[in-house]
């Protein structure tokens, strides 16, 4: 089958628990068909300021659902979960932390993301705290004082928010959101169909 | 495997398209673990009521990547489906009808509610239209005008209104929601979690 070599883009905000689910799989599933996933994460408090929706365990009736749902999805898919204690949380941090990382030279921002995910999900650290995300970062290979400086500057809040709005342009409400060749894909229980999109080019 | 004969309880919405895609679906997959299904109709607004939600195409952004998704999951499961120029629609009429065969000896309650959700879409008829309901029903096997009183009458109305009630009662959110041994599961999206569950007895 031909293959395209452009990338899948993966949306995703950090305290999203089907954002971690699709985090755990969508680079295996991507290299299955000989390709690679862009990483992007997003704040859903934007995004729902432009959608008008909540936190999906804010919602009346399904919130409790959604609770059962996170835990039960994360067994399907052989991915260790714990619900956090603080949910959800700012992720203003974390995010700007991962572009921070992108933008250096040979970055290991992909395996940060993963950590901070695993920090969150299965840790029970608290992600929302600026000592936890420059841990994990410095882990990382950040210099600490560098990240700390640049956390604190408006140069990084302003790239942040450019990857929120240049997210909404693109139609992205909600996480995990993944576009393959154009078509968009929203959910962690889309992986299956992402898997078809990629293997037939279409269906 | 030890199995428990309890019926799975399937809620749904007439004018629900992921509710259309799980009715093509549901039936097949308790039957191939031995297992009933128990169709539930009910009226989404009155849920959406008790949870403060609103119809996905109705939502900012969100709305144009529904009505995608509506064909592209149907394509995936090998659905049928046309999306309906009126959505979404009322279906009270189609709701009651249902639970009035339902109560009938020998009733086509089934083959009726899969006709309906047939005729909406895939064959572009307006269900909320109480001709095209009882010509459906008509065809499996009610009396035209013992179902035209009935659904004049107060008495199916109620029963309408009591199963919403108790449909919510129980934790009904959205369309469909599908109760395995007392676990539910929503979405269409859920009926490969379903399949496990009913296999292995929960996971």
């Amino acid at each position: 089958m031909p293959e395209s070599p452009t990338a899948l883009e993966f949306y995703f905000d950090f305290s999203s628990p089907y954002g971690y689910l699709a985090s755990e799989k969508i680079d295996e599933i991507a290299a299955r068909h000989g390709r690679h996933v862009e990483w992007r994460p997003i704040l859903l408090g934007v995004v729902f300021r432009a959608t008008g929706c909540a936190p999906l365990t804010q919602i009346p009736i399904k919130g409790e659902y959604s609770l059962r749902d996170f835990a039960r999805s994360a067994r399907f898919l052989g991915v260790p979960y714990t619900q956090p204690a603080g949910f959800p949380i700012a992720t203003q941090h974390a995010a700007r932390a991962y572009y921070w990382l992108h933008d250096q030279p040979q970055s290991a921002a992909r395996a940060f993301a993963h950590a901070v995910y695993r920090a969150y999900f299965s840790e029970r650290r608290d992600i929302s705290c600026l000592d936890v995300v420059l841990d994990l970062a410095v882990r990382h290979g950040a210099d600490h004082d560098l990240l700390a400086a640049a956390l604190a500057g408006e140069t990084l809040k302003e790239r942040l928010k450019d990857e929120c709005a240049a997210a909404i342009g693109k139609g992205v409400f909600g996480s995990p959101y993944i576009v393959v060749d154009g078509e968009p894909f929203f959910g962690a229980d889309r992986l299956p169909q992402i898997e078809r999109w990629l293997a037939s080019g279409g269906f």
